[in-house]
């Protein structure tokens, strides 16, 4: 993509506003399940920015499709994670590492390795699928009649322990919306773990042959 | 192989058929799953619709060994695919992926890019797998006794956290019928999940070394 | 290695016949465990059988040391899978693919593809670490108190989700031997699991590769 | 790096001696944590060693950090292993690997492969991982209300199931200290189990294919 283009403009002008939105909207999403005993009104509060924050998400969605034009099914498609975080706004903060990535650029810093960044981008993005998950999750759990998670904790440890696949079943959901909400995780968790892990090996197997190309050859 | 051959021509003209054939197979077995309070006189055209496309299906594989030639075991290693879908035609619409390439080639849309055409196939397989177990295991399952799978639901829940190797262990099949199906369901699962994390890391480092070539390069 | 080596020349005369005395070693221990009212007379004569096999074994590795000369932990070091299958004969069958290598090479047949022949050996020898497992720690868990394994049936099927990783809970092993064998079962199940699954993933990306160039291109 | 630098020097030098340091910390943790009957006197003996040789560890971070110069968080993140085994001291003999192939380059020993060195340095960091996870773990469980961990035995057993991500669910730690130990082994446990399989079946796939140049080809 040109980067003087009416998209990449676009994209520079309003990623980061867009990402503190987005972590405010986690935020006020994490509000609305923890804070039981939040009054009302501030329940309120948090509810009206969500769909605040999601009408701009919203806009900004429609504004890149007009910028780049053509049908929109065949955007939706080229700009997949797009389209997945309009969806699940949840999840927008995704978006951190091209903005890092920017930042850092501006600064002149040297980036990362590639694996490096592979492995920080998809770690990143399985703890913010785990919080999400473990918010979500909850708020559908609380108070089902048998459900084994009881607490946020709870719900914080059962999402480690599926992301990871251990699974040790102490603590499973117990309705169809916690369910539901558990597959998405699983099948998002083991793309992205197995992005980390097979970065990691071929990060160790390159660290590992430079080294040997270091030293003097041996028989 | 040549696209004009005797074979490939067959392939052009059933491909779509077989393709509805096989997914009112599935529609057929779902039915007869599922529908308990259905009348005996419609379980009956299930079963002898079912009956019927895999008649259908053997021919369609006979024909294909005859214009192949050959000897039958060297036929049935080298179009292996084939012998599975029609030993469990439950999974023949697996056949869904060359049919919507070959479809998309017709109409001169430019094809996905190789992981992704990787990781949509595998996801559809996977998916389809899950389903068709969970079908088949709650047939073994329902009415056992024992049995932790109650419902369609359960099943379900079950096949994603089987095929994800979470494994919670809420819900397990109990009998040997039901057992045997999962392993099939697990080796199949494994095979399929590995290619998706596989080439979705495959992807995700090749997309971020792309965006790397594209910047000015830094010390 | 040379082919016509005394090594390549021992190998090629005693494989066979020590193949076929590792199925009778794995039958006899197999007979040992699973027929609990056979007479006594015959238990002995299952375990002079395996004693028999193993010091034949034995005799075959110092043999292929001498054959090799050099220092015992260099030769114990580089020969690694025969030092395996020495201390546990159970897994000596794996040495099926080289033998069925050698065999197709004789009839002169073309062998598999480089992924299919790794999927076939990681797959054969799971299912062999499979069975010898679940069979070690059926004899180790049997008649334990608050044993939840109670029949062969339940160790096979507590082996295939161990080795799948998936580990539901409903069958574990309580005693001491049980856990150390399936400690020694888990960690080689995960190797050989991620072979296969890797090679597979290859494959499924080296043959979508190859149909994508068999077609004109497309923009 | 160059090989006569000051830091290479300092590394040359105090490898070996804080190599014993760090098993010495494992086995005062050890004996802290297992040996329960211990006089109290030992018991102080045991964390003074600890709190010494975790200063000695420091200082050593710390000259090195001075050797190689340059601002604090930089070299925190260039040497991030040094980092985190400042952090976690019982991760320090993860350092073995260099060591032993300092040692073994010194005594003109060819080296092992690359795969199998990734494979054996990975193997050895997850054994340690497991058994420094089931030491803290265990320390926290132990005597926990309602704890299913109840002997060093079992918080081996919980190690290799949760590592493996079998995760049966037969012993689960209840208290938080225990759970955020245990995601941390999750996260490190599947980091490192995929390079083992990564590793290994690269691995596999090069044997195969170097059997296949050997042979005389075939149609």
């Amino acid at each position: 993509m040109d980067d003087d283009s009416p998209y990449a403009r676009w994209e520079q002008r309003t990623e980061i506003s867009l990402f503190l939105a987005s972590l405010l909207f986690l935020a006020a999403y994490a509000a609305r399940v923890l804070a039981v005993s939040m009054p009302s009104f501030w329940k309120d509060v948090c509810l009206y920015t969500m769909v605040a924050l999601w009408l701009l998400f919203a806009v900004d969605y429609v504004v890149r499709w007009r910028l780049v034009g053509g049908r929109f099914l065949h955007f939706a498609r080229t700009h997949f994670l797009h389209t997945v975080v309009v969806l699940l706004p949840l999840l927008r903060p995704l978006r951190i590492v091209p903005l890092y990535d920017a930042i850092q650029h501006r600064q002149g810093e040297p980036r990362l390795a590639l694996h490096a960044r592979v492995i920080a981008y998809a770690s990143l993005s399985t703890l913010l699928l785990g919080f999400a998950g473990a918010l979500a999750v909850y708020q559908q759990e609380r108070g089902a009649p048998g459900a084994t998670m009881r607490t946020f904790g709870d719900a914080v440890w059962w999402a480690a322990e599926t992301i990871s696949t251990v699974g040790y079943g102490d603590i499973t959901p117990v309705t169809t919306g916690g369910r539901t909400i558990a597959m998405v995780m699983m099948a998002g968790g083991l793309a992205l773990l197995g992005a980390v892990t097979g970065s990691f090996s071929s990060w160790l197997l390159q660290i590992f042959s430079r080294e040997s190309d270091k030293k003097p050859p041996e028989s």
